[in-house]
């Protein structure tokens, strides 16, 4: 089988970390390398838990970190009340790691795999646009050698869904939004998951008990890190866990899961709508504006939860 | 039957007038005023067309004008290619009219109204929201004596449908967004139709034909004032006719037609998102922000479209 080669642009983070053994385990797709951003904790704390899981699961591809800090403005506190203080839903973690950072910057690494293996190359982004934004701008040729770029991020108003950080916003483009802006601005082809579709899967207590019991390594662990999870999804009124960032992989693997509209896209940089995502969907005409002369990229619209479930729990399992 | 007095801000536009005679003929309604806003024609056009519809139709209530300009900036050049440049699909109208404007600005009549009546008017908004802001403003006591706003304006997502003016806006908001969102802030209670929902009830040609055949002077009417209209969505590539105003009609007479989700509305008075409705759903727990401590108002976020065609029909079909 001719594998894709993926980036795992990421901020683990619980389900980064879910996301990142769907890739490992997954057939189809060979891991190259793993960048970090700010998010789901501090970079050093993102970083760590890159170092770690794939130290743990032997994926032997270089790890590289991103800024501290967006491109504009401060870090900003972690989400400690959902995914842990460490990250990892506060599992017990080694107090060293023997594999090391890269030495390149993330987006440095993103740019020197790209030339690498020119038109062979799939950026799956889960965090912040910081390292895929940065890339962009030292080396914007890179945009017409990437296969494909699929991110989770921003929410475009399906089944009445905006965002999870304000009304208006979801986490990761909100926690960056003018390099989101830069990068769907880009000629790269872009799938975005918005939070309106990840919503759509929630994994329940059975499944992932079923997963612990049937997965291996990684069963077992995906349901230790995802005990503080859970509780927080809980503690929000949702009686199931959402399956954010292994939404995109699942894309990556089988775009068949899911339904999709095109057309350009614009990210809000400013004001109360600060890190909202919005397309202009092709075909629609509106009075010249903001979204003239960007790029068309795909948004999905809708999941088959069903089937990307039984994708996930069948993958996993290959490690077991 | 009791009936529900309504003041009905309009700027006649073809589906406002199509609103009109929807108010005027429903056993359920009995029209109080009229003020216009500025909108589908300049403010001078809109009431002029107010004076005509009221005359010619037989509706004897007070009409006031509204300000020629929004809250803040520019009028802006009105959509003729819409509604035409006489802002009734370019109908032959009469030089002069006998009916006068009332010598009250738009928004002290409503106040005069609502204190004359309070608890018993309901206020149809179907323009910018500029009088009932100013309304607000000098006497912001009738958020309390008001028994309810429906308001066609703003799109939500649902149905991956966000604006007609930008990918962001709807016209009706983006015509006065300050406004707009100061309408929102208030404590009365108030029902919005999107474009989103507006755009989901479409009369076909047939339709029509039948609501000219069987519908009287106002069927004939509506089938003389579409034609221009329809012309436009078919270059627009839309096969139908959209039933904007209507829509807002509809949800005063039966509710049941429309599902409705609550929560505070935002609107976006700057920036590419510029005239967006935002909604907080309630029971969704967010950080400290822009949503806070504004009152949950509805919106609707789904009709039926049967149904409420045939109430349009049967209503129109009273005065035949």
């Amino acid at each position: 089988m001719n594998k894709t080669k993926v980036i795992f642009d990421t901020d683990p983070g619980v389900d980064d970390a879910m996301a990142l053994l769907f890739l490992h385990h997954a057939p189809e797709i060979e891991l190259v390398g793993i960048t970090t951003t700010l998010g789901n904790g501090t970079i050093e704390t993102t970083t760590r838990n890159a170092l770690y899981l794939a130290e743990r699961f032997g994926i032997d591809v270089p790890v590289a970190q991103g800024p501290a800090t967006p491109l504009v403005g401060p870090a900003g506190e972690p989400p400690h009340y959902v995914h842990g203080h460490n990250a990892l839903g506060d599992i017990p973690l080694p107090d060293t790691i023997a594999k090391t950072v890269d030495p390149r910057p993330a987006h440095r690494l993103i740019i020197d795999l790209v030339r690498e293996s020119p038109g062979e190359i799939a950026i799956v982004a889960v965090g912040r646009m910081t390292n895929l934004a940065l890339a962009l701008r030292e080396d914007p040729e890179i945009a017409g050698l990437v296969k494909q770029v699929v991110i989770m991020g921003g929410a475009f108003g399906f089944h009445g869904n905006h965002g999870n950080v304000t009304p208006a916003a979801e986490a990761n483009i909100i926690g960056d939004p003018l390099a989101a802006d830069e990068v769907t601005g880009g000629s790269w082809p872009i799938t975005m998951v918005g939070l309106d579709v990840t919503q759509r899967t929630q994994l329940t207590t059975e499944y992932l008990e079923a997963l612990a019991r049937d997965g291996g390594e990684a069963g077992q662990f995906i349901w230790d890190i995802t005990r503080f999870y859970v509780a927080f999804h809980h503690a929000a009124g949702v009686p199931n866990m959402f399956v954010h960032d292994s939404s995109a992989v699942a894309y990556l693997i089988d775009p068949t899961l899911f339904t999709t509209r095109s057309g350009a896209i614009r990210v809000i940089t400013e004001g109360m709508a600060i890190g909202q995502t919005i397309q202009k969907p092709d075909g629609y005409a509106f009075p010249p504006g903001d979204w003239d002369n960007r790029p068309s990229h795909k948004i999905c619209t809708e999941v088959d939860a069903e089937r990307f479930k039984a994708l996930y729990r069948q993958t996993i399992l290959r490690g077991a």
